[in-house]
């Protein structure tokens, strides 16, 4: 990861070593938003007290936002917004047998009180979760913040310059 | 509650205190089976450190067994399950949007490694989260089997007793 | 509204007016959060060059988050943040025939490339959105972010102190 | 294609090149038919102003039909049709997760006032929209009409032939 | 119905007498833009050969499309249109247990060759279905036309009017 | 009951005393069909045995079909089907959370070698299981064929007769 | 077919070629019990004069039950009953986007007055209806009779001498 | 299997011999704890007398819990639970069209009187019924108990141990 030497303003968290594969799609994109993160396993079923400190200690290791991406009864989220006010960006990793809707329910339907900030199902939600937090940074800084935009005008373009689907 | 002299065997334990208008078809159950229990709101959201302490207790209070229930992203059963072997059997509430669909799939589509037993959504899954923990103490409390087997032999007569529906 | 001498850091808009029935929980909570906010009815369908110039002004305007409810072909959030790089907090409104399920979908299901921060379907949703967007500005406005740490003591104090749901 | 001395009657829009293996089945349908068309990538969330601009100058186009496709947050039909009283034909593209549920949802459930129709998922969806716009057009292109009529004539002979189907 | 002594452009035709609650909503938005019109009840179960020759004689009559409103099982719009070319749009009817899920994946997922334009369950469907036929008029109708876009004027600026939902 | 007199040849069974809320409509058309039946509370879950017993000893006595009602887990037309070569038709009852859904898919969904045959959830589906009975029985029994043609007749006829849905 | 030289007692129809792959299960397990069968395509939309000739001669030709398959919005079952009481068997083939969900509800939410039998989605069903065929057929032809009641015998032996599922 | 020495506490039941790839999780589990079991096939549908028996003799044989596996219409656990009080544990097997949603329903949606403990859809629900089954057994069966907490503990470590998802 560059940005090694600056503490990380995000941390992306997943239940198991097996969401990789999704989440990497926000860890690119952190990267390159040059926005500094860090990344590890969190498990809210096999790990619950790791859960309960890395968010107990969140605000106070300078995290600005958490991304977590969890299948099936996916808890991990919702658990880490019970434990810190920092915002929590929920990931609903696609699931075997459904499709990522049981990931989803599970991280959207918060009771009120305590908010998930939910994003797609699988490799578009991991990289939405990492284009937000990138978009709640930029207000104080100014270099993701140029960054966000250059990436948004270069998507925009990147359509714009490709517009015919046959060639 | 009866039994208020006996040890609790058997905890109920729901997120919030709207879901006691299902969960009291359990604590109903369990009264009229005699099995000592106890009843509380413990919310996953907004009490997760009790939650915690409830777990990590359940065995050395002699708790046999949890019954949980949460609506919407129904969290709390899974993490208690995520803190005590002590079995947890789980209660999907029906939700307002969504019908309970969402409990369901919470709760019962837990990642191998940490169980959550799962009922019916709503009154019929309290009764019978009640009913399943009476069946687990029935190997030794030969009360409390005798009770399981005269209800379900007086559930089975009234319908023998009560065939003609027009009636 | 309370804090009218301030220009507004979030914006509450909604597809319709029938909306506010949902999203005025998101007003509850703002206000008594001290955020603030402005309240405005923008139809994606029915007027979309309002929605295009809310969002195109939205930064300039010093908007921090935009809070978007919309229900059924709920297009109203994604818009937005199709057209300003300010967090756009999307609320699935409770829709008639399907109970939300197609707001959620619509609002959730963003491609990669615009994050729409997605909550629960409803009430719960509207309240979630207006928490989430007073931990947005807690980082740099301590008052708001005293007043959500508050508020969020207190909800477990709460449910702390009415542990018994049968009282 | 052909009819390239003539301007389009119909146009075909998708929110993505990826889109193309779909709606190149409404394409198809076109060409058979001998319908004047254009082909064009137009992203809802990544080139709205460009969304914009072909819905407004549509009528003045001579576009008589817009046929849109579009997957997962499908906005791309709802807000041209915002935009135009064009007849605009969502085709609801099959979504990696939810097999094209979101897309179908996010299309076909518009609200009152701003009609898209609608048609299958997938390919089937993309070939009935082109011999939708057929039909629309036949009223007064005749041409066009016999074309339709000598297809729906051509494939009930089809099946009459072919009534065996282990053959 | 005015315009009585013009012959239809429109025929709307329902499965049973209960969807008429649904489908005024289609005949009072043609009635208001003045596109002549008829009503009927036809069943396709009960009354299958009524629908051949309402199909069958529909271009003859010189009708211009078919918003065809049905429930459940909703086979009277593809059967509509597996007899006639004339445009049919469909309009699937919330159902008691299934919500109109089953009336629109009925009506809208017909296979390639024979295509039905599907909107919105219930109310909204059938008011757009009336506003997509009077777009489909409007090319060689310019009252109706005309008519239309003062429609679209008006609920602009009816939204743009009451922007404050408080009021 | 008329055919009081007579031996009957159709049994409806359903698993609880309120399901016949719904299938006393298939009672209601086997009565008017002049089919001579009988109506029991038989339950899959809390009578297994007499559910045995009934499904043994319904060829002998004379049954040729059994209408099943049930909802939620609904396994009496499954069971009665696994123990008897007499055609089962099973009704799903519309349950409370899931709206029949479960029903239908605990019903239908048999796996290949034991058929079930299903109808629609609720109230249609009790209705027709009792024409389709009738039809079964219409080869040998002119006067039930007889009544069956009757009553298509007369609800074709009645659909015909009542055209206009606004009278 | 063996039974070439005898008159069809059931007809196998659906909806195009590809659902043969499916409906093949239903002949081979007619042929198996010695069931004299026809196997036709009959599509709903593209050939409904065929489907309605075919309904409407079903009785006199002989035959006591017509399996119908179709995938979709799958209108042929329920239309095959539109026009006769000849007992129509529904199986739905599972639809790419949907899965057979489409299929399924299409088939199953007939209303109240024209009944169709339906079986599970695909092999399993289309199986199953031609078991259930010749459960309607053994009550005055004992050969089929016999010949199902030794599958049935045939598969629970099956099962019995093969109970460890490791070997 | 170890412990055959032993009189199995578990036993494993599956509705097809398809059903083992899913199952052998639950044994492979059980196995591993040293939990003495006994695993057969045993099919609902089409071998009833024997699923009677199994449930019959189950408290007579010893056995402490049923770990019933099925997909589809999942009667087995259901009809286990009906015929005993010995605790049945559900594990929904992934069906092919449905993905394991009629499974669950099936098995989770027990009314009230008779419970079924339910787990996830496919290998993830068959592992966590037999550390459940473990859990049930712990109370009396210290070995259990401990080999259940090591194994607790080991996927804890596991987790802590491998934090890096990229290494």
């Amino acid at each position: 990861m560059t940005n090694a030497s600056q503490a990380p303003l995000v941390g992306i968290v997943m239940g198991s070593r097996s969401d990789w594969e999704t989440m990497q799609h926000a860890a690119a994109r952190l990267e390159a938003l040059g926005v500094p993160h860090e990344i590890q396993v969190v498990s809210a079923h096999r790990t619950p007290d790791l859960l309960f400190d890395y968010a107990a200690n969140a605000k106070a290791r300078g995290l600005r936002a958490i991304i977590a991406g969890a299948g099936g009864a996916a808890h991990l989220p919702g658990m880490l917004a019970a434990k810190t006010a920092v915002p929590v960006l929920g990931v609903p990793v696609q699931s075997k047998a459904l499709n990522g809707m049981d990931s989803l329910l599970s991280i959207v339907q918060m009771p009120a009180g305590i908010p998930v900030a939910t994003f797609a199902i699988g490799n578009a939600g991991a990289a939405n979760a990492a284009l937000f937090a990138a978009a709640l940074l930029a207000h104080d800084q100014p270099g993701i913040g140029q960054a966000l935009e250059d990436f948004r005008k270069r998507q925009t373009d990147d359509v714009l310059a490709n517009g015919d689907p046959r060639q």
